[in-house]
């Protein structure tokens, strides 16, 4: 079956890069610098619908992105997620968080409305965490 | 270094099995049926801090959670969150989640306090618990 990526992911998001398992999206919310991996399977809600090999390429990948993260943002905390009560496909939240951000300490799900970018600025966070996450891995 | 549980841990759960990494603990609050690893690696506080082994044990620990989950209470969707913003010591949530439990569509995390089970009914689920983890992997 193709993957197709749900129409709110793709609708909040615009993409970094396709990894071996994952596409890597980043979240257009300026409040947060926060990464999502899908995994490129369709119909798959939960991690362990999975096969384990996809397993340990989806933490490898989290890996991947939490450390793009932290080079590029020095963050107090990485905050990984897979929720999906509101959109089911399959989705980890891989974010850069610091004390005193909008949502600190608390989570960043349901936090209040996003914040996009201004243009410029997604293009060059965009290429800032393209460049990271190929140093990764 | 020997491998210390972090005390708000230690106060929040009790103890449901040990498994090759985690510790599996269950969360002392009857609004969701909680699960919490926490690999024993003394000064861990970020998933790309585990060796690469060690991540996929994690990950397979996190699906053997889902999957007890699932089979003791058939929830609509499971949670996994690593976030640590409080406890800094590295623990991954494992969360049954229902349509209407009392922080549907948000995260558990900041849903307000907890409501501790009573003795019996604590004894109960953890014996299932540590039986249906048996099951799986």
């Amino acid at each position: 079956m193709p993957f197709t990526l749900h129409p709110t992911l793709a609708r909040d998001t615009v993409e970094v890069t396709r990894l071996p398992l994952c596409r890597a999206l980043l979240m257009n919310d300026r409040r947060f610098p926060w990464l999502i991996l899908v995994p490129e399977r369709e119909a798959v809600r939960e991690i362990h619908q999975l096969s384990p090999a996809d397993r340990t390429a989806l933490v490898e990948e989290i890996a991947r992105a939490s450390e793009a993260l932290e080079r590029l943002f020095q963050p107090d905390k990485l905050n990984v997620g897979a929720l999906g009560n509101i959109v089911p496909q399959l989705h980890v939240h891989v974010v850069a968080r610091s004390a005193g951000d909008p949502a600190w300490p608390g989570p960043v799900w349901g936090s209040g409305p996003a914040a996009p970018y201004a243009e410029r600025e997604l293009a060059e966070i965009r290429a800032k965490l393209a460049a990271a996450l190929a140093r990764t891995g």
